[in-house]
């Protein structure tokens, strides 16, 4: 079978260069229906890229009923316009994703964990949780009948409302919506913001869920690296101009996985930016009570009509408790609260009571501060302990839980996260966080994990 | 403007109609973009439907962007192929189902609830439920940090095959799926099995998250009568082969609002003609533990392959206490396991731990004999009383926790409804049950809630 020849350029990434080729020579007859498609290593070959390249678009394909899979028989061009019938229904959802999100870090394997994406066990506020938890259940005023609120258990919307007050973000309680999780909240979101074929703006590197979400949504991703001075403007531009995105998904404050924060001028220079182009912002907050001395969020600064928040508390309290928050402009939020009805994502009020609880005594505010200042300890020491090793940090370490380092020279992310798994060891190889090409010379190490000697014993033999 | 004439056939809901005839008057031109339409009252007239019908369309066209709405200002034909704006995106959810979802059902409001969908709060065993809390708590090996495993947790799954088992489905633990709520595992596998403009079956009536949810989904509903023998199988064949859906999704066993369960001959026949005309089930089994002896479900009888499964303990338990599950064939079980991941809908571990020592400390089977034989008892006494008010009861009463009655002649659901609001009552109306005609003469009841003096003292003056 003779596959599109790709001439690929720089402005696009490659994955979504060959996706975009491979569509067209289905649409357009030259791959016929039926016919199976080379090995994933030919087609490797043939193209110039690499393997994890080639499954990330031929997943894609799949998503959008391109391509079909047989197990273990290979990739098939799909018949165009059939029913689903139970047995192709299965191939509905994209694979792409699903390798990634299956990797060890979200499986709680390993005994050490520096790729890990929350604070262990021992940094949470166990104790307060468990006593907060114990007053909740002892409580009289527990229902245990019925459904909480759709909007959300209300002391706990004002308990926020106060809480973002203080971070310079005036709303109503109207406009504070509560979700299980950050990420449903930005599913939800998408839901209401986006259709399929809108175009979507990331940040390269990124939180890898964000790719896998939007994927769901049958989107157009771009991305822009974000660097040490936040995203380059005149890209930014070129970009907003020619290819119209409609959203940005971002993490503004300690960032996913660079550690970065968006500076008060680049915060401004960008909503400059994004407001000229009608793109409208989801920033994602989930990081920034990790920091000491937060810059000015961007829903401060730019309102709520361009900026939609989402935050929670499953980085800084515990995962297990499933309370994060989306804010938005008012209609907005009370389509988010239908939504939350008709797809079955009403919140849980007991947990909504724990946190409740949890930021109402103030126990929140001292466990927050204690987590901040053990943090700047243990980065200071990691960030040393990589440049002894060779790695460059090209955003260095300010705060939070991530430094994102650009191994030594010949060392490859995805190999040294293998090694480390035979070790017993979970680590975050660059390829979990984009697509674009030279993502495998990095890593992201989590502080809290890595301030330890038997991580520092495992990984260094490694880095040579 | 000169709206569509449309000459209504008896087969296809009037709603449907409406929004088809609209759909292609606006594709052809014939309603020319930004021309405003008559008020909800006069389509009504011109129709010569109902404004609860003429209002369901009218959300149905703006969910497919064919309409606009302006707070106050009426309906707008859409611009066409416009980018979704931060202005436009809040009109983009169907607002039809919201007026459903916004009544005082949800809101927890009314000291009576005689049409509520929950039983009353001292119905459940809330003393076991804090004391298996507590344990929770206390117990050292709950995990604070981290996620769930994204199946659910491995115990509760192993109780719930050890229960299933008991139901006459034999599965493997993979198979068993845990969500948040029932309807949140609906939303996860239409994402699954749905693509827009595919055709699903549900029964009229039928719980009324069910149309709100496939609402979401851009499928096209299709309904028929469910009545006391089950669906009409020449209807249903006759629809199967004209309409061709894809899937039917329903209440097997004490169905909401009717009570119905399919006996094993109804279960049979209806099996034999959706495997014939390739029609996947999603067999939702809220209420079967509420069953003294439950006739065997479709998936036992007809195996995963052709019926996907789904339960949960929102109604025996708590809805407080999200915990529901999805049993499903190996390759959808694991597409929804990716599903929960790429969508943030991993459930907590926490509450899962909870129901986990809930069934195999045995308190469940108890709890649950309990709860079956109380309802058998309220529900003779609340039937009785219904048949004395001049309700007419098509269905009787067989077990479970609601009742369908037709009220007596010349009284409305919706009406008898809103008379109830202001005497601090929330009843169920079976307008909110389905669209079709009819639905105003009937009202669900929700016999422990309905087993109460206060209530028949409340309710009575108003069916005279």
């Amino acid at each position: 079978m003779a596959i599109p020849q790709i001439h690929f350029d720089d402005h696009t990434p490659k994955v979504q260069q060959i996706v975009e080729a491979f569509a067209r020579a289905i649409e357009q007859g030259q791959l016929a229906a039926g016919s199976k498609l080379p090995s994933v290593r030919e087609l490797g070959a043939q193209l110039g890229v690499g393997k994890f390249t080639v499954n990330e678009a031929l997943d894609r394909l799949r998503g959008q009923h391109l391509l079909t899979s047989r197990q273990g028989r290979g990739h098939f061009v799909a018949q165009r316009q059939t029913q689903p019938s139970s047995s192709n229904w299965v191939d509905l959802l994209p694979q792409d994703l699903l390798s990634v999100l299956r990797r060890p870090m979200l499986t709680g394997q390993g005994e050490l964990r520096p790729g890990g994406g929350h604070l262990p066990e021992d940094w949470l506020d166990s104790e307060a949780l468990r006593q907060a938890m114990r007053s909740v259940v002892r409580a009289p005023s527990l229902r245990v009948a019925g459904m909480g609120t759709p909007a959300g258990f209300l002391p706990l919307r004002q308990a926020l409302q106060q809480k973002l007050q203080g971070d310079g973000l005036a709303v109503s309680v109207e406009q504070i919506i509560t979700t299980p999780s950050t990420l449903q909240g930005l599913d939800m979101l998408m839901r209401l913001l986006a259709r399929p074929g809108d175009t979507v703006l990331l940040d390269a590197p990124c939180y890898f869920n964000f790719h896998a979400n939007l994927a769901l949504h049958g989107v157009r991703v771009l991305t822009l690296p974000r660097g040490p001075d936040g995203l380059d403007f005149a890209a930014l531009e070129r970009l907003l101009a020619e290819e119209r995105p409609s959203l940005y998904v971002t993490t503004s404050i300690l960032h996913n996985p660079t550690g970065h924060s968006f500076s008060a001028a680049q915060a401004f220079g960008l909503l400059q930016l994004m407001r000229q182009y009608h793109c409208h912002i989801i920033e994602d907050d989930l990081y920034g009570d990790l920091h000491p001395n937060p810059p000015p969020r961007l829903a401060a600064l730019a309102g709520l009509e361009q900026v939609t928040y989402l935050s929670g508390f499953s980085k800084t309290l515990s995962a297990n408790t499933r309370v994060s928050y989306v804010v938005a402009a008012p209609q907005l939020a009370a389509n988010l609260t239908n939504m939350k009805l008709m797809s079955g994502g009403v919140t849980s009020e007991l947990f909504e009571q724990l946190v409740y609880r949890l930021l109402s005594e103030g126990s929140y505010a001292r466990h927050r501060k204690r987590m901040v200042q053990r943090l700047l300890e243990a980065g200071a020491r990691v960030e040393q302990w990589l440049r002894r090793c060779g790695c460059e940090l090209p955003m260095g370490y300010e705060a939070g839980m991530f430094i994102w380092a650009r191994l030594p020279a010949g060392v490859n992310g995805e190999q040294l996260a293998e090694a480390g798994l035979k070790r017993g060891m979970v680590l975050a190889p660059g390829a979990l966080f984009g697509y674009e090409p030279g993502m495998g010379e990095f890593m992201r190490f989590n502080v809290a994990h890595c301030d330890d000697p038997r991580v520092w014993a495992a990984i260094e033999p490694l880095l040579r």
